[in-house]
């Protein structure tokens, strides 16, 4: 693990996701950039001295140096956005396998240049779009691959948090990198958790964003980046779409949720109600389906622990995400083919979140006109 | 009343509103611009022969000869959109009170060519923005008065429905004039339904729009006006809004909701639940406050007849804007001071909602740029 | 009408019903046991002052000298419920048609004999039990007739209340009859709202009681009669039962509710979101019906006034009770067989009530042994 | 870990809910009361071949012979209820702490003997009712507890499940032992989830049972024992309960819920959604408490694992059982004072779950009286 040390959440969160199901074993780490706080942290987490490094590139260099049952067999990048990048491409070319936290890089160019590294490594890149993991997310995006809803029209993506205290007055403490460009990048909450409102829409319905316009707004008291971003969305064959996230939606948690309206049914999935999928009809009643039942589809079960009426939370989706990139690593690790069924966020996932910041920036440094998306293919 | 006849559900809706808590009787009617259809159907409604009308015209006109007792106190006007105008102008200058159905006119030169006449006459003009009649929605327009929310800072309305069958292949029967751009006016669902999402979300947070960006689809085979609809809002003072809506959302019913974002708290009403009334916090429990109890405010316990836990619904609320109105109406025609309590939508949310259709055209017209109100003060 | 005069909200409630549709007229009325209070009620109704009676006796007698065109087609009975059978004997017995408020009478005995009083009579008798007025009642009991939920097992039905204080200090004024057991009669809650849960159950399922086993508990200060009332059932058939009712549920509302388990399907109806009726399977998805829609089955459709997601309430429910009676008295009155369709609870189901209350205070005297109903055949 | 082989969902609940947060490891097991089973299981779970044995009774022998490092710290019982004595006994007498599956044992006295071995052996001995593991049945515990809900006055608690496929058919193949006399006991459903109704209401509550009222039904075909347990409820102190569980309600999943009303507020709890703790007054609007925010009270956050928002779920509320009692374990093993606040069920609680089925089993004996609960100070 790179960065996660300290008090950062993001480290503890990806460590109970990875050791879940008893198949994934921390035994390195540079968790921060200060050589001593992560010493400390590494003793805290009981690693080996000689696994604890004083900085990533130490680590890449000195696994590489060991045997291959014994070096690492992937790195998971929890670092502030600025880094990830530099991170995994000191991975990438020490010859390991990589998971990253989301955005995926400072900015477009980057994600570019990491697309071409990850292609050039033949290794394994997966990004942690973690709310695809959920079974019922998975459910979503198999109906609309039947068929089931039609044609999709329209999709509405939202993803409201709000601050703990008076938004006007303060910021969190331990949030301070997200508020600084030279560390989260040009965006504040769009990269932070509109990316992944790009990326769920965009896994559920399979739709790409034709061109789209951004309106961002600072409200916090000592905003350098945006806290609310609203946008309107032309898909690629004619949908349209409403994307918004924001931090100052006062009350409300982590309230990512998505509605798609096609002509034949509606989707309406919430993240916070994660275990359930409601499905409209014009002229049948409306259906809830639950996850664990029989009736769910093969890809939403073999992502499931719980039998139904026993609600998988967060941290089971999360761990779905390294479930699924670690059975391409250990293919990849046994010189075999990555099976086509692992499902999990990748660099051109990664590459589309970073074009869609792009797109939006743009969008609104012109004035807020309609923007193309850049042709990443 | 003037049109409701034949399968018109207005009609019916607005007979059963009015007559609710027996104060009001429907005495004359040109129901269809039909004469002899008019007569069957004002027959089947037990009216006096001499008090069905051929036309809206001969109504004002013989209406006014009766003497004060006799004639209507005022007119209900149900027509489609195209002549909401005229009628109510004959029926203003003919001397009588209106209640006008919405949008208040065709477009916004009508809309203030009208407030003129009202101005002039000093009848009472309403205008049947019926969501505002429900309780829970006037205790939201009071906290927010009251300051309970802080200072506003977003605001999202939606207000989709779904068509009963598939929306690429037909166009219900009975709506047909709502797709002519003749009798409809220049939009489709954003006259329709879209002025109910600028003044429901007017009334509660007061907010007024500086400028919008909007987006107009026609989804459905045949449309020749928009059946779906998004914009991007700027409000005077610095809040953002999302509004949108639509006939295409498939499997939606009448899921007019709004979420007011505060500094201090966050309001949520959706009108398929509208005896309740959500409030967040940041640092708080939610509340949900529901209507009929002591805690609610004095405005909308006044307008409340049943205890709580008896669930009120859409014909209590529509009857809620007749009740209002019709005080004032009562004051007009005994020649006192209208009193200020009386809380019902005027000719100035009609102008309102007109000038917001009026923007909203021309942004799409423009190719999608945001788009200043006209100044109609 | 008799009875419901002064603050009685029971009154207000049958007149909203009675005239929402607007084919039934208030005409005549002895409101108050006090012949002053009467007279100024009636007149605050604007009847005319020769139908304002000082007491049901002689509103029965005078009004039955009146010619047929010009008497009341029916008297709705809205005293306390020990005037409940005395009121109804003498309309009937004067040749009227009768709707009356539940419990139908003040014990089992009155109850069969005014059984074979309207037998007799060969009038229109009708039981205002409101809560099967709504159309998603109507629904659920059109599915379990058809067999959609396969054998019924097992049936939930709650309905709990809260005061608006604390239950152990007070009793609100305006219930001070309930608890007076020579006005309200062996029961608290059970008879008020109790009966509410035994008709609804039996309503939708169609099962019969066999036996049962109560629990009464007096929780408030100075309470005569149980607040509060837990029973178990069993029904004829072997289908098993839990009811309960409760005046001390702080905080609940109106919160009639009902599961019936069946082997095939379940159904959820809550008074409290009464649009719709959930359905749960085994093996397939969640389904939940919607007033309204196409898909609901005739009946439930024919007692509809909105279209779907436009919400109906408890008057609208409430209404339905009365549609339904007087489709039946019109019948009555023009001399013509009353149709099988009207759908309205009869005397028989007032019995059954009875019958209910009856045998749930045997087994509360008896210490809590299951109790057999009284065959009432 | 004893039990827990095969196909048992069980056993990898336990090991997904102790590994969750990286403090416990399993090391050794006997995992079938088939020896060649035990071996293969505990080989693809990756255990050392010399701890993995043939029986429970050789590896309670074997790993107390090895040093305190190296032998296990605890054993956790899985295997069928029958099993848990006996398997808790021999670990209790090898002088290893316990954690132990409920029903805690085969019948009351087997509890009794048990509570007298845990006493004797001064080891810790945890049940794991594992619903009470969740952060809001804390809160719920700590309202009552604070007084923040006046007196209780009535408790409401539910366990609805419903088969599979219809219940009057077939019995699901991994569930046959519970339906076996000789292995579960003499209850079915009422041992196997009725004893979480029983230990979820005396937890959040604090209420103790005075006498109850049961009623047990074999719905199912080829049933031995019950599938639909009900009962009323005398609680010491004059509290009202109703409890019933249930395998026959079908479309019910896992469906625990809880009612408990109080004088001056009530709370409910469901451990579908259970993030969300709602609590209802007489006079203020209704709250909702959502795991996670500041205002939840310490002992509802020390057990709590993500940012509120981020749904929790089932495992992280079972390994919240484990997390505590290891920390009593923790305690015991380096001899110190167990502390104060190690908050997890024991042999007490598993007691009085036995304590109860026995109560109802009496009470369903004698044909449905009100059964005495025995006293088990």
């Amino acid at each position: 693990m790179v960065g996660g040390g300290g008090d950062a959440t993001i480290g503890v969160l990806h460590r109970m996701a990875a050791q879940l199901d008893g198949g994934i074993e921390l035994v390195a780490g540079a968790f921060s950039s200060n050589a001593e706080r992560s010493r400390r942290y590494g003793e805290r987490l009981g690693l080996h001295s000689a696994r604890i490094y004083s900085d990533y590139f130490a680590m890449a260099t000195e696994e590489a140096k060991l045997s291959k049952g014994e070096r690492i067999d992937f790195v998971s990048i929890v670092t502030p956005n600025h880094l990830h990048f530099p991170v995994a491409k000191a991975f990438l070319e020490s010859g390991f396998n990589v998971v990253c936290e989301k955005p995926m890089t400072f900015d477009l160019n980057e994600a570019l240049e990491l697309r071409s590294l990850v292609a050039k490594s033949q290794k394994v890149f997966a990004v942690t779009y973690s709310y695809t993991g959920y079974p019922m997310v998975k459910q979503a995006r198999e109906m609309v691959r039947r068929g089931e809803l039609g044609k999709i029209l329209k999709v509405i993506t939202e993803y409201p948090q709000g601050w703990r205290s008076n938004p006007l007055e303060s910021t969190e403490q331990d949030e301070v990198w997200r508020n600084d460009p030279d560390r989260a990048g040009a965006t504040g909450c769009l990269g932070d958790i509109g990316t992944h409102v790009e990326n769920l829409s965009r896994y559920i319905t399979g739709l790409e964003i034709d061109e789209l316009c951004a309106d961002f707004t600072k409200f916090g008291a000592g905003q350098r980046l945006e806290d609310d971003a609203n946008l309107l969305v032309h898909y690629k064959g004619g949908a349209r779409g409403i994307m918004h996230c924001s931090k100052i939606s006062t009350g409300e948690e982590n309230h990512l949720n998505i509605r798609a309206y096609g002509t034949d049914a509606s989707l309406e999935w919430d993240q916070e109600h994660p275990n359930e999928l409601i499905v409209k009809y014009a002229n049948v009643s409306r259906r809830t389906l639950r996850r664990g039942n029989d009736y769910v589809s093969d890809i939403a079960r073999r992502v499931t622990r719980l039998i139904r009426g026993q609600p998988e939370g967060y941290i089971e989706a999360f761990a779905n995400i390294y479930t699924e990139a670690v059975r391409a690593i250990e293919a990849e690790i046994s010189g075999q083919r990555i099976p086509e069924s692992c499902d999990f966020p990748r660099v051109d996932d990664g590459v589309a979140g970073m074009a869609f910041v792009d797109a939006a920036v743009e969008s609104v440094k012109s004035g807020g006109v309609w923007t193309k998306m850049k042709n990443i293919q």
